[in-house]
């Protein structure tokens, strides 16, 4: 067995109900790691074009990477790929827990899933063996009643379960994949996919050890480097208050998105700020595999109207956001309801609460009244209305039905004007991070191949004090750019650059919280030694940051073949409007200055015009058959 | 003081025989590092666009780099470039030696000269002083002459002088710089271009020690595992028989130029081989500073019609070739004296020797009679002419004022079908590495900025035995390409990729037969272990690969500011006809399969179909200065 890496990828094919095991060699590791590199690699080879993201013939992925299962923190990732049934290209999207650690211990690198179940099925991968088995009993449950059914039945509480909730098995276009009933691969619609093959869990097990480590001293060191400097790292707050707190930091600078977008501050945000969290409902700290910083939350009310159940977790930043503060919801239990639910029923918490925001802004405009609602008040601030849309859309009850086709599809049906409402690029919606304060998000939301997204990238340094030390010099990029409202050359590298940081991460499924660029505990160079470490290859930087280069442009020829071009690279209208109120009040992109950074980041990036991967630039990163199949043979 | 450079560019105005000391900061030098880099740079935005190469507005750099200096192998070289008398674009020349490691002790990076001076002047550049001072009295002297002159004059035998011979005084276009009397930056023309400035030497002098060492003993380190490896390295043989054992080598595969390109295979070779030459008449192997090679030869010959003095040193293959084997030339003491010429005069060996070898395979076609060649019969194989050309070469007397011209523009001259017999691009002679052998080198010579070259790229890996290690993955390049008549997409990777490599090394001013990809004595890796070492900052593989990559950039942004297209990037016809004889017989390049290759080239470096870079490419290499000068603002 070569180290840190099983050679293995399960390939399996629920139509008929048969599997293989595929073994690719080390160049192909090598060159594609896993994580959602690998994944886009066999999306994009084995989904034929032009299929629908429902299809049986569109391609599911779930991989870990070649240093999933080391002994350090932020290492047990997993990455899910398919066309996305919300954007019609690339699906993606990233969860942590001890499922991949598991994955990696039963035999596998990633699993490989094609057709559909004729009825509700779960994989069951166990020191590889592989079972397709029935899930018709599971059908319909909700999260942890799944999971405790199959815990039974497989007679180990020590299974790790991956799985769809009842949103999933409805196809809600942006339902996700759970796992540990609480940490979620959210984004894009990869749950909906899932259901669509009746695929309900990918279960596994491994009792034989995970792949060896070249050197264990250099890991071992690596490690004692992270746990000394942790408690002076900037990823420190994260275990004190998880991701939560941010809504604090983002309400100082107004950059905290508030009624559906329309302005940067909220009034009610101390509600439902992480600290508040801290103090009231926080019953302790939960981790994903071997992690030093355990900042995920674990919230438990047992009183009043929303009773929250501890095993569904607590909400993050942008769930407190978009359930929150895009809605006006000052209600911390509210929200925190809601995200239970979401968990039980396997919801994407940040297109599920701006999808709701978008509906509330609706109602506020007119465009939606109680008729339309199921005649629920879905005013701003309606704590209860909230609560009850999340249930609705995960059921597909009533106007749920609608709205679980996500606001950029509903907003289509309805017509009257609330297209102009919808915060959304490729119909995904955008998580709570400001484009019109963070300029270089206006180009990631934009540009990003599976829709707007704020883990692409690193955000703009005017936000990360200190970042400019030798860590970002280490990527060539000398010059802080301090003003947050210039878009030029220099920022647009700082983008480019960190994304290939934040894709490479994707790449080896690294927690980006722990590895990357600025203000993570680990630098960019020190990924370089981790793999060198757990792989005994000797990558460079350079190797790496290409093979972050690569994904992005992966995923990007992925897009180009479904006929995508910068017509779905665009912002939505609100964008173009100023901020209200708040310190950033005013602040607005104008149309020209946006297609203009667009313009200039595609040639950046060796894009042509349409932001279509150049021939040149894929055979420059050594894919020349995805040249080939866009393009034809030379 | 920053480590490892002084952080100060000696600006020099000929004309008005002022000077000034500038100090632009950490950033610039991390950014352009030194050597042809930085050299590119302010030839680039000094030198304004169309003048004629002998105006005093050409600007002329010498620069070392940022770990000049350093005790550890392969560190002392210099660069110099200014626009080119022979290619009309940048010219690019690179020497090894003691003067480099002296005018880092003198107090300066490099120097900037602008201008003409009046009559001839030498600078004399001493512990951070600076004097222009009169030359006339050296005029007309050979090296060896002037040097001796300058040292009694100076009072101070430690003294390094970089000078021109009387070549470089009577703008022999291939005219080179000379150090030490055999250290030759010989290509190009650069020694023409300091001739037309009136300036004879630069002599550079420092008693207050080199800038520090920011970690002495991860450098102290790194230099005791390349002494460590030294005897089991490919470079080993460099201390036997420098590189003049190539020619045997060469032989051995039909790889060796003779006979003006016609064949690959020369029967005098062994004659002329550095085997031979260590038997007979090696008095002793010469080094450049702190350097454990030891790579360069010393001959003497006190007896015979060609008795040659040591102090010219000896033959580097490339003399053997040019002089020898591509004239048919197998007499070695023939092919020394012509080198000991060559360093005299302060003439480009390898265009010495290219131009009388196309003007003998003229004399053959019956193009050029003795009524032409001065009553010297210009028949391959006759040494003596051979011989009696270099020196009229170096006084542009009779027949060798027009070769003085350089083979491409005397054949304009000639005409007659003599154009077809010249093997250059950009008016540039080529060195002796077949491109219908090692199939990379047809683009390589192609496309380089400064015309053809042979140390622009690591030659095809099927030439490197056991080059495909880690050395090679950790550029990424995991295939090899094992069939040397194929350029393919994996090829063309290799060569862009080692080419950034090679430029890294002409940035940084080292040496490339001790730093770079392949056999060097240490790896592409371990030139960001010696940068950190000396400097303390963290320079990844990623930002130095970058560097590469902007030099590359850099110099064909020149061209192209001087109109050059894809026009220029042409193989001479020689190429596009078979190989006569030798294991390599038949081998020849089809004018479709080049065009093509050079396309690829330009679409997989960021290029457009004119090979000019793009605006895109310059803004992500930081080079926005560039683009708005070849482009206009954005």
């Amino acid at each position: 067995m070569p180290y840190g890496y099983n050679g293995k990828i399960l390939h399996v094919d629920l139509t008929h109900g048969t599997w293989h095991i595929e073994e690719p060699g080390e160049k192909f590791f090598r060159m594609y790691l896993g994580g959602s590199a690998m994944g886009t690699y066999y999306v994009l080879k084995e989904t034929p074009a032009g299929v629908d993201p429902f299809s049986p013939e569109n391609v599911l992925t779930i991989f870990v990477g070649v240093t999933t299962g080391a002994p350090i923190s932020g290492t047990s990732r997993v990455c899910v790929n398919a066309k996305s049934p919300v954007t019609g290209g690339i699906g993606d999207a990233q969860a942590g827990g001890f499922w991949p650690v598991e994955l990696k211990a039963a035999g596998f690198e990633g699993i490989v899933i094609k057709g559909r179940a004729a009825k509700p099925v779960y994989l069951w991968v166990h020191d590889g063996e592989v079972e397709i088995r029935d899930a018709s009993h599971l059908w319909g449950k909700v999260t942890g009643e799944a999971e405790d059914i199959i815990k039974a039945e497989l007679g180990d509480p020590k299974v790790e379960v991956l799985q769809i909730g009842p949103a999933g098995e409805k196809l809600v276009r942006f339902a996700a994949i759970m796992n540990m009933c609480n940490r979620a691969n959210g984004r894009t619609g990869m749950g909906a996919v899932m259901g669509s093959k009746n695929l309900k869990a990918v279960v596994v097990r491994g009792t034989k050890g995970r792949p060896p480590i070249k050197d264990r001293e250099a890991l071992a060191q690596l490690a004692k480097w992270g746990a000394q400097r942790f408690p002076q790292s900037d990823v420190a707050p994260m275990r004190d208050y998880g991701t939560a707190a941010t809504i604090g930091a983002q309400q100082a600078v107004g950059g905290l998105p508030t009624r559906n977008w329309e302005t940067g501050v909220f009034d009610g945000w101390e509600a439902i700020d992480g600290t508040t969290m801290s103090k009231t409902i926080l019953k302790e700290n939960d981790t994903c595999f071997g992690c030093i910083v355990r900042c995920k939350r674990v919230v438990e009310i047992k009183e009043g109207p929303y009773q929250v159940d501890p095993r569904y977790g607590g909400p993050e930043y942008e769930t407190l956001s978009t359930l929150g503060s895009y809605c006006c919801v000052s209600d911390l239990a509210a929200v925190c309801k809601a995200n239970e639910l979401c968990n039980k029923y396997g919801l994407d918490t940040i297109s599920t609460g701006a999808t709701i925001a978008w509906a509330m802004d609706c109602y506020e405009h007119g465009i939606l009244t109680k008729a339309d609602t199921d005649g629920i008040e879905l005013t701003f601030g309606n704590a209860a209305a909230m609560v009850e849309m999340v249930r609705k859309i995960g059921e597909r009850e009533g106007f749920g039905n609608l709205l679980a086709e996500g606001s950029w599809r509903a907003a289509q049906k309805i017509g009257k004007g609330a297209e102009e409402l919808v915060v959304a690029t490729k119909a995904h919606e955008f998580p709570a991070h400001m484009p019109r304060v963070k300029r270089s998000l206006e180009v990631i939301y934009a540009i990003n191949p599976y829709g707007a997204d704020h883990q692409s990238h690193e955000h703009d340094p005017a936000y990360v004090p200190g970042a400019y030390d030798d860590r970002m010099a280490e990527l060539g990029l000398l010059e802080p750019i301090e003003d947050i409202q210039l878009v030029n050359t220099e920022k647009l590298r700082f983008t480019i650059y960190t994304q290939w940081v934040y894709n490479l991460a994707n790449a080896l499924s690294l927690c980006q919280f722990v590895w990357g660029p600025a203000w993570q505990l680990y630098s960019t160079g020190q990924i370089a030694t981790l793999v060198q470490a757990v792989t005994g290859w000797n990558m460079s930087l350079w190797e790496l940051l290409k093979a972050g280069e690569r994904t992005v442009n992966l995923q990007r020829a992925f897009n180009a073949r479904e006929g995508f071009t910068s017509k779905e690279d665009t912002l939505p209208p609100k964008m173009f409007k100023p901020i209200v109120g708040g310190p950033t009040a005013g602040l607005v992109i104008k149309p020209e200055e946006f297609l203009q950074a667009r313009s200039q980041y595609y040639r950046m990036a060796g894009w042509d015009e349409e932001g279509r991967p150049t021939r040149g630039k894929l055979e420059e990163l050594g894919l020349e058959w995805v040249a080939n199949m866009l393009y034809g043979k030379a």
